[in-house]
């Protein structure tokens, strides 16, 4: 059975009692349990580091990727919802998530108590402290996610209350089923670093929240047109992309929970080669695709790229060789070209396009791991991904409904216009500039 | 007694001589003298650059939080502060603030040598030059809190000039009374990572500068009104709070001084929760607090809240528990929402915050202390408060008159209404924008 | 012999074969060997994230020191030829440059393969996947440095192709001489982290580029007048240094290649100090400079006197006293006071001033090692220099002309002017603020 948390922890008790652990070709007697814990602890605390710096990634791009008048807001949500999340991880999501899961679909309520000063006792492995910070700027990823889809129209109260039940009860309870040794993991599911976990189940509520939301007042014409409503800026989009790029070593990277051997120092440089090479081959894919399509390469579209490239190797950035490394991530840039037009087809508003970059990459990831782990399956990833799918809509659904129905979730049309910073924020993102030519 | 550099090499002592240490329960036999140098090395390493970035979220906060006609003199002001640190820190800094304090009130006089290549003798129980850098990123800070108070009408040079001053010897001096184990360390006052040594002092420093220096013009009317003047840029302002935000993980963190013990290794992850905590808390505060006052949320005091929950948690990131850290930082953001107005009552202009931030929240976490740590008093921590706030306030005030009385250190009103950028950099931070509307 | 990739390695067979390696002060045996290989791996891990930063470092300051119409074009560039990089350092790079050079001047040909899931074997030292990654952003590094010369006239296709050739073929037969233990190793070459491996090869691709590109248009006039041609964003320019200034801690300081002895640990340490001494020497040089010579204080070159300081130590970081290190990186910052002048009288256009900050500042770094390494002798400094020149140039220069002769280079002046973003990504950076004033 694989948890998200017992790896090190099995390995070290192992070590005390003189038995041999699944992975036993891991263990190195020369590096001694307290030395090991140290490693572990540290991996959790780098890692942990590099992906809270993704929620600033995330709010570079969202703010790069909006029109000037809701720039502000975007800050503001973005701050705010990694806060949030830090808060909700603490009250219930930890424990929703980690404790007392045992092949079931929920672990218990509460919040999470950290080791004492002085630390806990050698045997868990790691400091509980540092799992907890690693795991929860995983569950402010995913809130992160919803952000961009809904920007430009959401509400900001709704969407923070959105928030809180997100990372509070959502992520935590669908996390379970997997990382906290629920029924999918059980199963045999694989998703190493949450391609299906993190980011398909903010692609999800993301998905949920469009389509309740509608889309942005003249995006879509009454006769097909799509009217593009280009960000405010490409260089803060691309610096939030190589910020998400950096972030995601650490996501992807300390995934591998323990340092403290050989082994897992070498899967962890492993996991960094695959997630730069399909990150890698994701911006190439679109470069090239986007020039033969239209002629010009589409900046942001290579961006997506790179983050397409990036979630599809999530779901398991150690088995492949490099060249599958580059197929997976290819085809994640091949997912942005392709998916960024078809929604407009069906006239899903997804801002900054993270519906194909975390959801649609993010299902194509989980599904091609068997290509290259023999211990996963096709029909057990299918069932993960639907799984998560329909936990995650229905979730979301609801509560979107239920925010709607009582407090609104769209601002009006004459807020749309004048812009959120202007109506909710009431601090324009660039007051000496305005807030734009108006000519979108 | 307790100083901040001691605690590795008096671990490894006590393990060379096999005596016991006053936090015995931190030893663990089975990590190597060798490896623990290795580890606390590491630690400073990483806690230094962490911090060493924070000079660059400290640029983009002052840079997005000015109007555009003197975003570049911020951008100039703050890699130049950073460098004048590192070298005054080497000349006279370290020397004065960490050798042969024993007790007293000042160090020793003349640069600083580092280890030799191939480092030093084991039993330092980390490398000189590693440390050297960690204190030195802390010293540059609280020149980083000046450089915010005092845009936009400050001179370049006499801002230069005090930087000197304040990094090479009023900071040094100040914080050999406590790391440098003075006699307010002998006194038993409590400052885990700098709230009063490093905030509250770059605080003090810039309130006495604000008030030499007087309000900019156009800010304060003469029937008491207030007009703000609205920073050029929300986005780079939220981005420089979140790279504050990242480097404080280690600058809390790495302020544990030592990672070769599983004890300490769990403690530096307490912190990193707590620090991570007492943020979040107060980011929520601010915007619920701004919500209720003048409905709508405010994005800059949502930013700062975040700054205010992290400089109040720094006295003592340790030991308090998680609810403990939500209630300190919580406080923290609401010394935002309430001293902002408060400073422009008392006509004190301080254009990014950086009083109520580093200095209000810096002396309330100061004062907590004794709440989560039994070791410390309420009575000694007003005493080192007030020792701090004294001796920074009339070095800096001596200071600051000398510079106006020689060369005096504000610009005239024809060039403050120009922009600096223009009068003393002579490039405009966004030519082709020119700079700004001119409304502000 | 020394070769980039073989201290670990060496050290670890001698404490296997009980041999002593020729920095035997470096041995520590109660370290074990699998923690060694942990703390190596660890090292290139860390280094590698940290130089892979550096090209959002260069993204940002490349899209701050172009003209609005071109910052889009800039972001492309850069996210590409990142992505390129990792690509051809994976299918030929890596190999050309480590694999079988043997005193020679090329390596073998073919892509890269990683150890397998668990773990390669104890002796190598490290991981070889940790050593590929570190290894590869050094790569991109090198073509980081020729996009910002020639920025705003050169067409977006030939850029790629010359990356591919540059990061696949002619850095890394050029660092197979060195690094790879190449004829230039044998011969007693010192250049620790690459002032001439990386930095003049990437600015001699530069030159050799801009010669053959031309100016921009409106740049030189006829009768010897510059015309300024603004930045567009100081701001994203400053950031980008701070960026590329964290990002060479990890350049310079991970080059130690080991970091499981104290020693080693000891050694990075220093490398850390000196390398942030030479930056900040850099820039207060820069600062006093300009003021004294144009009565301004100039924020770019400020920005180049910081990346100038840090090219310089690169070659020799480790080496240097304190002293020592703020000579180097001072005369650095000189460089770039009077190189960026000479080169527009010699109408050679570098646009962010990359020729003078990398080629210059980086012959002078290599050129002064002798000063603080008794190892290295000015003669084969000497040599390596211009080795690497004549090579890089030759190769380069035949490259440009190839490219020119079949797709050509440049695009047309009517295309200069209207802006490379709308001609050939489509995608304005600031849209609603259109491309700037049109000063420029």
């Amino acid at each position: 059975m694989y948890t998200r948390v017992s790896k090190g922890a099995a390995l070290l008790t192992a070590l005390f009692i003189g038995a041999t652990p699944a992975f036993a070709q891991d263990a190195a007697p020369a590096v001694s349990p307290e030395v090991q814990y140290i490693f572990n602890t540290l991996l959790f605390l780098i890692g942990g580091f590099l992906v809270m710096w993704m929620a600033a990634g995330f709010a570079m791009l969202e703010a790069g990727l909006v029109r000037t008048k809701n720039v502000s807001m975007q800050c503001l949500k973005n701050i705010a919802l990694y806060s949030i999340a830090g808060l909700m991880f603490w009250i219930t999501g930890y424990n929703l998530m980690y404790t007392g899961v045992d092949g079931g679909f929920i672990g218990s309520f509460g919040p999470y108590s950290f080791d004492p000063v002085g630390g806990n006792a050698l045997d868990t492995g790691y400091s509980t402290a540092s799992d907890w910070f690693f795991q929860m700027v995983f569950c402010a990823t995913t809130a992160s996610i919803v952000s961009g889809t809904l920007a430009e129209r959401i509400k900001l109260w709704p969407f923070l209350i959105f928030t809180v039940v997100l990372t509070g009860f959502i992520y935590p309870i669908a996390g379970s089923w997997q990382w906290g040794a629920g029924w999918l993991s059980e199963m045999g599911f694989a998703d190493f670093a949450g391609s299906t976990l993190v980011h398909s189940v903010g692609g999800w509520a993301a998905l949920s929240g469009a389509l309740i939301l509608g889309a942005r007042t003249g995006k879509y014409g009454a006769n097909g047109q799509v009217t593009p409503l280009p960000g405010s800026s490409m260089p803060l989009a691309t610096l939030g992309t190589f910020i998400l790029w950096l972030g995601w070593f650490g996501f992807n990277g300390a995934s591998q929970l323990a340092m403290g051997t050989i082994g897992d120092v070498s899967d962890i440089s492993r996991i960094f080669a695959n997630t730069n090479m399909a990150a890698a081959a994701g911006v190439v894919v679109t470069i090239v695709l986007t020039q033969i399509m239209y002629k010009k390469v589409d900046v942001t579209m290579a961006l997506n790229g790179a983050l397409a490239g990036l979630v599809s190797i999530t779901a398991e950035p150690l088995a492949p060789s490099v060249f599958q490394a580059v197929l997976i991530g290819g085809v994640g840039g091949a997912i942005v070209v392709f998916v960024v037009p078809l929604l407009d087809k069906l006239k899903i508003d997804d801002v900054v396009g993270a519906i194909p970059v975390h959801l649609v990459a993010g299902v194509w990831g989980t599904l091609i791991v068997p290509l290259s782990n023999s211990d996963a399956s096709y029909g057990t990833q299918l069932t993960g991904i639907v799984a998560y799918g329909a936990f995650t809509l229905a979730a979301s659904t609801a509560f979107w409904f239920l925010l709607k129905a009582t407090m609104g979730i769209r601002v009006t049309k004459e807020e749309e216009a004048l812009g959120l910073d202007k109506v909710e924020i009431g601090i324009e993102a660039y007051p000496e500039f305005g807030t734009g030519s108006q000519r979108f």
